[in-house]
């Protein structure tokens, strides 16, 4: 059995605030792609003011999940961060940091282990439009080997 | 050193709202059972209204952190989710994004590193309850090599 | 392309509550010592009333961190746990099992992806002092094989 490893990376042009993005179809490729088997892939939303997890995508979840982030950390409230540096946006990284900004998920039989109902979700929750980047690693063993793979050396 | 990947899969049938069960023996063989010494293990609780986290596993604890989660989404709530789609668990949606359904642990000498009052519980947090399917790889590096281990091609 | 694993493991003496402690560095070492170029990191902060994640390493943040943790589990309610148990460190399990004791990293090119202002933060929330244990594994691919690189078997 041999064991691989692949690095893929995106850019999203995301919403200020609570700006949703759904991946899954975009790491699912990835994942076909590396033609890996089964493993493991980490996903990461990179900075300090966005997060990810998984949800069922449609308007009604994302609305009540936007809701609790906001009660958990409102946007008005006063923050030690905005005081220090006074950019605006420390609800942004309360939420990140609770919400986190990564994700292990098992690959099996070359697909994420995934409910019907459930796609990977990034969020940017800064005070602003950013361009988010995601950066996904999987790491397994190959599906179906063939004498084109190489020999470890 | 030889790294390898292997695939596993259970079915707990679980209470509604806050049906937990207690995993870490049941993973815990599974990474004994792959022989793998050094390696990451990811876990995920497959579907968008269950929850995978650590605590320990004592009904005081488990009380508690029930209580934490019925204050962050309330069950009675209005949700936009379940004034669109009619099915009454919005409050499990909002949850399970909240605390996530999977997670990575670290393999060290074939044994997962948890402390001693430390395990992993599966949490069913839908409205009603259900058979909640959990799958898990390891990947990593084989603990005792041995002859009959094979050579990677 | 070679696949390895490796162990690492570190102690922190902390304070009691909220004991925070930048990891960053140490990782980051850990992982360009281990020769892997692409692959995943797995830490836990070993136990049931510790935390990891990541923030702005900065005291605005940390403060605006703890308090969002204070108003999810207040140090002084009344907890099942510590009705059962008299240790007083209710807040300390539902604070962890929010937060979790576990993060996955992608490593790209022989670095964690993460942002310019984004540290890994490992957390004792205990209602004492104490020196806690984080575990880490590193799987992946060897970045720049040589002839040095044992062949596998």
């Amino acid at each position: 059995m041999t064991t691989t490893s692949q690095a893929g990376r995106w850019s999203y042009p995301l919403a200020a605030e609570f700006g949703p993005r759904d991946v899954t179809r975009d790491l699912a490729e990835f994942v076909a792609t590396s033609g890996i088997g089964t493993g493991v892939l980490a996903v990461q939303l990179v900075g300090s003011t966005g997060a990810i997890t998984t949800i069922e995508y449609e308007d009604g979840a994302l609305a009540d999940l936007r809701r609790a982030l906001d009660a958990l950390a409102p946007a008005n409230d006063d923050y030690a961060h905005n005081a220090r540096w006074g950019d605006g946006n420390g609800f942004s990284h309360v939420r990140s940091s609770l919400l986190k900004t990564s994700l292990a998920i098992p690959v099996v039989d070359g697909a994420l282990a995934l409910g019907s109902w459930q796609q990977v979700v990034v969020l940017n929750l800064d005070n602003r439009r950013r361009t988010r980047e995601v950066v996904a690693v999987v790491v397994g063993s190959v599906k179906h080997e063939a004498r084109s793979v190489k020999r470890e050396a």
